[in-house]
């Protein structure tokens, strides 16, 4: 008979109906949010309370739908995007007191728009790509690291005393290379050292111009990376073609 | 006779010299649309008023010529160039009072500058490839939309009462973001709120570097796309012959 | 006679020494382009002046030497790179009063500069391939005209009474979109204007991302072409030979 | 027993854990040339003093272990790599009286934090990857210096009366010219000139446009290179096996 339940709720929850439904109240809830951010008539703010809980129970059916009709319950942890979803679930359970920590709530409710990711099967295939290519970045992202912070050493050693805001110890100096790195008012710091020290504008486009070439020939070469690869598999298949020929006439030869 | 007529008119709008006046005409009207920027003698006001007149008349005249010269009338409108083309047209014949909607009118008739590009095959062509690549992009646009939607709620949220005319409610937060993301003046966004929360960089850097991994595994992802797809075809004349060749070979060894 | 004399003049031409102090004298008089932009002793004017001479002479025995050298002598016309040299070094001949046309003539000799990309191959070979690229970018180019000339239209037409500095006409509108378009200091220019109309923010966003797209798809186009290009030649190579193998293949089965 | 010793030493310096500490030690000296641009409690400082001999020493003894498992001391600095860590070595071996150059005792030791990428072979791979695609990006660089000579001597011949401190000679104007470039505050150079020369605007625009364009080239230039570089050793092996097929065609012809 649980078997029976089990299928009725399978054929539910695999209903094109209900998956709708489901990135419906995800809207719903992010709007929710949204809408939290407005200056409100306090009138209102209890309706917004009783919506919020109805999601949270809604959410909460819905993981416990999907946990029941996975036939293997271990594999239904194996799946990445099911942890996701019943951590957020799960922590917005968690009764918090409002007048305490409130913004903290607030906050963890916010996860819940991330949701939409795992609910749309476009989305997760696209996150899923996205993490994949971030490991070809990593040796790339230490080596702007290394650039970052041996310019930030000798910026903070030499112009502290100049502008102790922008250059006040290596971490704040690391901040005001980003800046400089992202075009933002770079002239105005550059042109503050360069009273004291005429030739700083070295220090400025030297760095400037290392990190444009990293970031410039790390762009490239994922690109093509990722080229070669699609490319080896259609390459694969002509290649053994090439080999059966090969076989072929080597026996026809005999 | 109705059928002679028809050439007769398909023979002039074929025409090379008909077809470079009706592209004369437009940039023509767009010319005039450009004048009227400038402060002008009311003098000239009525010449142009005359001259936007002339030009309406043409537009007009030149596309009764094209729907009667199209054989098949139902064709004429499922082709989307044509429909954009007589819509133009006919929202510039509605009589607008001038000194009520002015300004409404004056907008209307932009719109007659993207005639030229209805009018110019290759621009055609360039903006049908165009659209064509949108889909590809609106998975992308949907995840950075979210990535966009949860920070602007933790920085409404968070900023709020440090500066309400860059955190007031949610879509402020996210006009707040875009400009971060351009590198307009972010660090001053940033500093501000540095200074109640010493480690809201975190914030605005992870916001930057999400976006720009996004965006720029979103372009990789596109060329290699595309690539992939003109490469396929050239593999596949590769496969059909070396497929031909086996077959040969099959039927020699028998 | 004069032939040996064009013999010994080729060899001197082809000298891999003269062809090196050549390229000397171009740097050289770059050099004097650079230093007469400081302010220096009117002592050290007259030596300038004296060098400058010098500088033209030896140009102009150079281009001399290079003609005299030339076999066909129509054909030494037919390289645009001829036609250049020879127009630079003809115009620094014209006697130009220093009094009156004195910063005519100084803007003119630093057009020599450019000689540097006609005396170096790679130079020249990079930018004969920079001219290639240029036609593939015209109708892209056209399109972002039209946007920016019907953007500035609107502009001009709904912002001119708030700022008539940015929107006075449809041209300053559009240096005002260039503007926009490079993120320079955008958000000034948007949040004067959405004092007036809250809604502006469109009007900015949806150009931004209008030209973000058409160049980004421009240069993703480019990238795919040329590649497409290079390797349909490699593509070609490989279908010729499987032709021949079934010829061979078909003229065994005979 | 010289022998043994050095096979003895080669084991502890093959040792997976020797290498991790190894890298550690160089992560340790790096904090602590971070820690110094902090204010310090004096007392602190004699640590830290201590503790960058001991890392002095630990380097010392690394690069001599190094040196003496290398069987072929020739070949020991012909390792590029190899060089640089001794001189790094070598030069914080140098007394410097810590009183007067103590700026530049500190200055060199940053350099220690660049031990990090010779000690990690996949940074080290990277950066060899870097330098290899410098050549290739040499022409177009100097084509853009001399964009940027010609349009900075224009610039200080036209502007320099506006405006000395951004036009005063040809150095201070390719650096503004720089700026430009990077979009920073661009406007405002632009809008200064644009008072006395109202067409000065195309100088900025033509100069934005052509750097662009050419960077833009360049860019594509070395994605597709470095394609065609791949690209070509998998087409060779596709022809050397199609030979292959021809030749076994003909001799079955035979």
């Amino acid at each position: 008979m649980l078997n029976t339940l089990q299928k009725t709720l399978l054929k539910l929850h695999n209903n094109k109906l209900f998956e709708f439904s489901v990135i419906g109240v995800i809207i719903f809830s992010s709007l929710l949010i949204g809408v939290k951010t407005y200056d409100l008539n306090p009138n209102y703010l209890f309706v917004l309370e009783v919506l919020d809980m109805g999601v949270t129970v809604f959410f909460l059916i819905e993981i416990l739908l999907r946990f029941i009709t996975t036939p293997n319950k271990k594999r239904f942890f194996h799946n990445a995007w099911n942890i996701f979803d019943t951590l957020i679930v799960t922590i917005s359970l968690i009764p918090i007191d409002q007048s305490e920590y409130a913004l903290l709530a607030r906050l963890i409710r916010i996860f819940r728009v991330l949701r939409l990711v795992s609910a749309i099967p476009e989305l997760r295939l696209l996150v899923n790509a996205l993490l994949k290519a971030l490991p070809s970045m990593g040796y790339v992202l230490l080596l702007m690291f290394i650039l970052f912070y041996m310019y930030a050493a000798v910026g903070s050693f030499i112009f502290e005393s100049i502008n102790p805001v922008l250059w006040g110890d290596i971490s704040i100096s690391m901040l005001t290379l980003f800046r400089v790195v992202t075009f933002e008012d770079w002239t105005d710091v550059m042109y503050e050292t360069m009273i004291v020290h005429p030739w700083s504008w070295v220090y400025y486009l030297s760095f400037i111009f290392f990190n444009a070439f990293v970031f410039l020939n790390m762009m490239i070469g994922i690109v093509i990376d990722k080229m070669q690869q699609e490319h080896e598999s259609d390459e694969e298949g002509v290649h053994e073609r090439l080999k059966r020929i090969e076989k072929k006439l080597d026996s026809l030869a005999k």
